[in-house]
């Protein structure tokens, strides 16, 4: 809301709603965060700065077990059941296929219903409703809002709507925020935290080409230890533009003893922005800029050093009228994966992007998909899964989860 | 269908189709009933002079208990399992979000699946297949049929061809009117009556912020009864082209001894008509006009002595070219709902509205929505209840609810 | 993909894919049929040539038993129990409300969930994503795919794809190809196999009005055999280009002893093609040409001769330019259908049509759909189970099937 609209007319009830949440919203994260959970337990998924390393290890440990029941038919029937009187509502009135196929995938595996509203142009708000009487009429029919908006705040201003209404006693959802604005996408950073996890397990077979592989890794690498702390990232592309960068960045700050490279061409729109910058620093994150995966940092060249890749593509649709023209100028080939490049990397890294990959930037050709460090197609599926613990712990269901797949393995 | 196209060119098998059935449509009510009904069951949900006392008293009570059973595990187990063998189709031709989201819920709640088509464009028609072709077509596949369309008699008519196709043997389904042109919205009147019903059993602590509060009221409001029969209830606003003023009007018309007062702005379009004003009249129901919440009848401000009141939107989207500047005009402030009004409400009186309501018009403002007697809301989710009822009333199961709930119950 | 675009800039990375399939596509059907089926079992469904006469009458047989068992309500339990931990995604960027309604239907049936994406423009594809990075994507999410799209091969490029995916020890599921291009469209021709072999049963008491039907019709039709085998099939409309007819055609070759008469108009673009006639005679099957339904063929009119009459409409939505006016010239009354020439049909003989039917065109009017002949309305329903019964084996539940059905009948 600008301030010259409130010159233009007298404020309408959605500017006023808004206006209402602004200083819940403008309170730093740490206060925030309570009001998000309840009882140790997730109540709106909001923000990336909500998860601690605990909840991410957690989560990661629900999704591997809803990964494994799924495997088996009973496990499968379990899982159906866990959940299926419950109706999920996914709001996305800003467009994503994947994200949208991903929530709705995840919430069929625990057997919830889902309803959507996609074309914001179909509900009542062109008679005169506001975002809140609608939200407040989805919480009427459904037991669950993911929602995806243009708005950076509105899915936070609809969790404290929300809080309030079960302060006064009325019925009151969980939301889970699937995409706000340029900046928040928690559940983006979970599926690619959670990839980091299976890669850095050591263990599935399903993720890797070697049995008893940790063991014959420790050889080659005697300080490789399993788990996400004390490894060295790298972060390939439209770093300054990259939401699931910053989300993932911020997270990664949260376990021990990272190491953050930076790789992206020397250009104040696509390299790394001041107000991340400062955030990592401030956090005491060890923190490299470069702008060549081969580029040499600390004797060693960033490709042959970084424990893991994470790759993303221009994003174009995000250009200004200036930036094409610009940017044809700049050599954007240090910022694209080779096979040759791959061949120099550990034999361990994984390789991760957010997807949709580009075919016309090219920044991962396709003859690097049959690598086993290829992890971009797992990665889809691994976010299906996180998203399934996501809802499964909302709902308070995690714990049943673990009991039963305990009692399972144990016939094994 | 105009006179004038059928001077320009040989009717359509489409026109064909509807002549065909006009002079079906043309029969007063009480000949047509029977045919929408089977064994004392409704077979098909056309208007809502379908529904007598009676049955709307049986639908209410199943919404009750559906409503109870859902907060039970095992009773949503057994909900989730009485239909789920069938297949709903909502055909809907004409938008409407929250009335699509309401059903679906209810068919989801009795473990209906779900299909829908919602853009014209998409189906056959444009090849040249008649709408009765597409009807029969998605009776081949599912085992109900939900629509909702601008053409108003489209829905009886299907009816009518789901029934002459079950007298030559062939497949036949439920036709249920979710709304047709602008007279009939049946199920949005079953809601409101719904809503109305569940205020005047003065318990469910749910819908009272009071326990043991009819007694409590007693004291104060000595003649006061439970149920519908022998109250005064309101509607105001947009009288003249609201589609669920009608509806509801003519259902509490049903019920003994009650008083309907309409207050509108002095104005052709949006006060009574007289088609509505000449048939409650003809039924001999004791009706008011006024144009102001704060009008004195008989003594005593209207908004001093109504059980209930109906506030309604004004339509703007269905403004003739002279009625925005007409309108500016009228001064609509004696239509619109403010705290100060509220407070001089008898204290059970509910207020109800069909929502979306317009926050630049501002009939009711949000700062009234917390007050106990705000019914909006929960009007909203009663619709998903009582349309669950219509559904299990319409293949047989509200029996079976019954039995199951009282099972239940007795071991409670 | 023309040579000119080849020309014209580098290809990108979904041309060079579709030029990585293309040699494998090229390949002749019996050739390939191999990599689309796995032990015995479907693996794809991607043109009518993979599907032998014993194909044909096992899908028609596990039709029959999924049909009877929606009938009671165990067998409806057991048929929604069977894949309910699957989920299909319907990729329909060519739209087609029917196939959609139908597929939708038969995942239903055995309690599949389904997923949907309809238009291309909200895929990722808009931002640089490959139509093969898409599809893979959509396997990571879910069970099936079934696809239906513009482009002639695309649907089984993928299968390639998924087969090259599995092995390579990747994740792969089965594609479905729901029309693709002008040619293939092997999901409708298995329906109206089916519906023939309904029919030709005459046994059934739904499809039939007589009961002990077939020694009935034996009286008048001495050499009258049950089966496909044997007959006589006229082909009526827009022979040229009706996929459904090709599609159709080609699947009844298989038959022994079968006669196929095509009628049309005497019309390049209407009439049969060289490819097709070509194709038939290679494969020795016995082929009339005629212009009229009552023309006369070996002494006898094709209307009094044929077994069965697979009506289809003029598509003139594929009208080349000069094509509408060279259209009103050509008296196409011969090729309709009217009450008269039904009444000398063999009492027996089904009239089939893929539908839509064009109620301006009128090639079968709707006062033939009472006479119990008319099989096209039966035939949409015969849709919805065939294709229940395709899925139910690419999955491999058709012999649970089996077994449930001789146990549950076993008891009757």
């Amino acid at each position: 809301m600008s301030s010259q609209s409130a010159v233009d007319h007298a404020p309408t009830q959605d500017e006023l709603d808004l206006l209402h949440y602004e200083s819940r919203i403008d309170r730093p994260v740490r206060i925030k965060v309570p009001e998000l959970h309840r009882d140790e337990r997730l109540r709106h998924v909001i923000f990336g700065g909500q998860f601690s390393v605990d909840m991410l290890e957690d989560l990661g440990a629900t999704a591997d077990k809803i990964r494994a029941l799924s495997r088996m038919r009973n496990g499968q029937d379990f899982l159906l059941h866990l959940l299926h009187h419950k109706r999920a509502m996914l709001y996305f009135t800003q467009p994503s296929t994947r994200t949208f196929l991903s929530f709705m995938a995840a919430c069929q595996i625990l057997g919830m219903t889902c309803n959507e509203v996609r074309d914001p142009t179909t509900s009542s708000e062109t008679k005169g409703e506001t975002r809140f009487d609608s939200i407040r009429m989805f919480s009427s029919y459904f037991d669950l809002i993911i929602m995806r908006s243009k708005l950076p705040s509105l899915a936070e201003a609809c969790a404290y709507l929300m809080n309030d209404l079960a302060d006064s006693g009325n019925r009151s959802v969980p939301i889970v925020n699937a995409g706000s604005g340029a900046d928040e996408h928690p559940t983006q950073a979970l599926l690619d935290i959670y990839t980091l996890q299976r890669s850095f397990q050591f263990t599935d077979p399903k993720d890797s080409p070697i049995s008893n592989r940790y063991n014959n890794l420790r050889q080659n690498f005697p300080n490789l230890m399993k788990g996400l702390a004390g490894k060295v990232y790298g972060f390939c592309g439209d770093i300054g533009r990259g939401r699931t960068v910053r989300s993932l960045a911020s997270l990664l700050a949260n376990y021990q003893d990272v190491t953050l490279i930076f790789i992206a061409p020397n250009d104040p729109t696509l390299s790394l922005h001041d107000d991340l910058r400062r955030r990592l620093v401030n956090r005491g994150v060890r923190m490299v800029e470069v702008e060549s995966l081969e580029e040499v940092v600390e004797g060693m060249p960033v490709i042959e050093q970084i424990d893991a890749l994470y790759m993303t593509r221009i994003q174009k649709e995000h250009n200004g009228p200036s930036d094409e023209a610009h940017f044809a100028e700049l050599d954007l080939s240090p910022c694209k994966l080779t096979r040759e490049l791959v061949a120099r990397m550990k034999s361990y890294a994984p390789i991760l992007h957010p997807f949709p990959r580009d075919q016309r930037f090219g920044e991962i050709p396709t003859e690097i998909d049959d690598d086993p460090r290829a992890m971009y197609f797992r990665q889809a599926r691994n976010g299906m899964w996180i998203r399934a613990a996501l809802l499964a712990s909302i709902f308070g269901v995690d714990h049943q989860i673990s009991r039963f797949f305990h009692e399972e393995t144990k016939n094994v």
